[in-house]
């Protein structure tokens, strides 16, 4: 990944994650991430209505199918000339303790102020290894 | 479809399309869309940079699986609060003329000035049947 793809990954807050099921039915969620090295941690911070975290449709197709695609991207509804993408694609691991766990917690808590209120180190987290990055338009943004 | 969740998908000016291959493998870009009854429409306004708008992947990702999820969501950084999304997933087809892809681009033309500029006549409109949707969080923005 180029230094250009890197900071403009970085910058953003807000990116999308694209799962599919055994079946091939994708599903998309908005997610707050972060990327370390060639990794991207999202945190399952939600309490889900039922049962347990598992049960959220985004980690039981993970543990389904862990091929992802997660787009960061920036809109501009007054200027499409500003518009441009990142997108990776890449595997998913849901990870719910250890190093990496809490290295990703670290680098999450590091980035949102939100999330050092938060009791992350009790939740799963998503760990995508970054397999293949494209991009679209203008990543100066 | 409540009125509410409609109004919220009718205010969106972006969302995000994800599609599968036949392997499963997910695919998840930025999309400018426009709600018709029970049916979401998307123009293939870009120049694909090879051969023809059939090699798009969404496109060739739909001719394979026509299973697709649409996410529009609203994020604010400062305030966790006011996050929410609709999750629509239904069925793709890929419409290249008729009395509907006139009728999409007529919304599309409607909803964006920017279209009203572009030969949308002379591209494909991907149609998506709405099965399910779903939403989360806060819908009043």
């Amino acid at each position: 990944m180029d230094e250009r793809t890197r900071r403009f990954l970085e910058l953003r807050r807000v990116a999308h994650l694209a799962t599919a099921d055994a079946s091939g039915a994708p599903h998309v969620v908005p997610i707050c991430f972060v990327l370390v090295d060639d990794s991207l941690y999202v945190s399952i911070d939600e309490k889900p209505k039922r049962s347990s975290a598992m049960g959220l449709r985004r980690v039981r197709n993970i543990e389904e199918n862990p091929q992802v695609a997660v787009v960061a991207d920036v809109y501009d509804d007054d200027d499409w000339a500003r518009l441009g993408f990142v997108l990776v694609r890449g595997r998913a691991r849901v990870l719910t303790g250890g190093a990496e766990h809490r290295r990703a917690v670290d680098a999450l808590r590091e980035k949102y102020a939100q999330y050092r209120a938060m009791a992350l180190e009790d939740r799963p987290v998503i760990a995508i290894a970054i397999e293949r990055v494209t991009s679209w338009g203008q990543l100066d943004a």
